[in-house]
């Protein structure tokens, strides 16, 4: 793989533009281009290229899917995503800890969303910050790792309120951890009680159908 | 323990500030009262709190000990960290994703500091934007979990970079993963070729004393 075949888009980030606008402007060009925007958001670490390689792998028979790789740096990630069939753009956020509405506008426009179902976001690797800003998404999913703990929703209570849903991942790895995931479920649903939550694990592929058969579900009804 | 007895203070960002002006201050102040700052950096999940207990417990019979707990939200944490025996207060951020030097600055003059030795400052949990500010501390120390993988140093650079120490934690789980420390600590040393790494366990205490016998030292040297 060679790096210089990814296009990379530097997006950073216009603080004079009013989010919540232009995420408006991201739902037009999505519902004229019928498109499905994914906004998928996590810790560093927690798995989001692991699930994202599983859902592609999972859908792509039935979806034309492309992604957009906001990371920090490095195209890394955009490279093992490409692998696996999808259309891909690397976005370089400059250093910001996050995607807006108005960097994401700019990245579905480089994208040939004439040609695609499916667009997945992957956020910068982050907990906090993304949780703050709507990137005119159709549907929010965030991920939390067994190892990162099942006190995360007490800590970082926005992301779990604000996302549609949550993954659990990294289950195979339950029984080394002390992770009550009973407690961890509790937790989140007291701060959204519409959150769908899937246990799963994207390295083994345990629980996974459930969230693939969701997103479908979804994807079509949209 | 009782939430209300912990001290609470509200350190909503001030963007007018200086940083940099305003790290000065904390230095000049820590200086003066013979203070040794601590800046503790991680993602959520990788044993922040856990390594600040085991470091309370190996040095709080010759220094005496305290803890600014920036979370986002909840006192988790902070009771935890005094349950150990340290003087602690909870810096309540506001949704912010960092602490600055004015926070900073405002916590520590909330503090004992005539009958402190030594003030660690747990960061919030973000990988990404405490890495962007200097908050005037003596070391700052940042921990990179094994579950959270070895390519991260190539993914979010900054932190790595700018921080001191690494203390790659959990490496009671490495059989579990697949993490290559040896390559992990070579993207790191690439970046940041003074970085002193600890591998190490907060949870098993495997390797903490090298850790904490070079802490020791740092403190009686400052």
């Amino acid at each position: 793989m060679n790096e210089r075949e990814i296009e990379i888009l530097e997006t950073k980030e216009n603080v004079l533009a009013d989010n919540d606008k232009v995420a408006a402007q991201v739902r037009a060009l999505l519902k004229e281009k019928k498109v499905y925007l994914i906004n998928l958001m996590a810790s560093p670490g927690a798995g989001k290229t692991t699930t994202l390689v599983r859902v592609i792998n999972a859908l792509k028979e039935k979806y034309r899917i492309g992604v957009m790789e906001a990371d920090v740096d490095s195209v890394v990630d955009a490279m093992t995503v490409r692998d696996a069939g999808a259309q891909v753009i690397q976005l370089h956020t400059g250093g910001a800890c996050h995607m807006d509405a108005d960097m994401t506008l700019r990245g579905l426009k480089k994208m040939d969303l004439d040609n695609l179902d499916i667009v997945v976001l992957e956020n910068v690797g982050n907990l906090v910050c993304p949780a703050e800003f709507d990137v005119g998404a159709n549907k929010r999913v965030m991920i939390l790792s067994v190892p990162e703990g099942d006190d995360k929703p007490l800590k970082y209570p926005l992301m779990f309120t604000v996302s549609d849903v949550m993954l659990i991942n990294k289950i195979d790895v339950k029984p080394v951890f002390n992770f009550d995931e009973a407690a961890c479920k509790e937790r989140v649903l007291k701060l959204n009680p519409s959150e769908k939550i899937f246990a799963l694990s994207s390295k083994t592929g345990e629980g996974f159908e459930a969230f693939t058969d969701y997103l479908d579900k979804e994807v079509a009804q949209a």
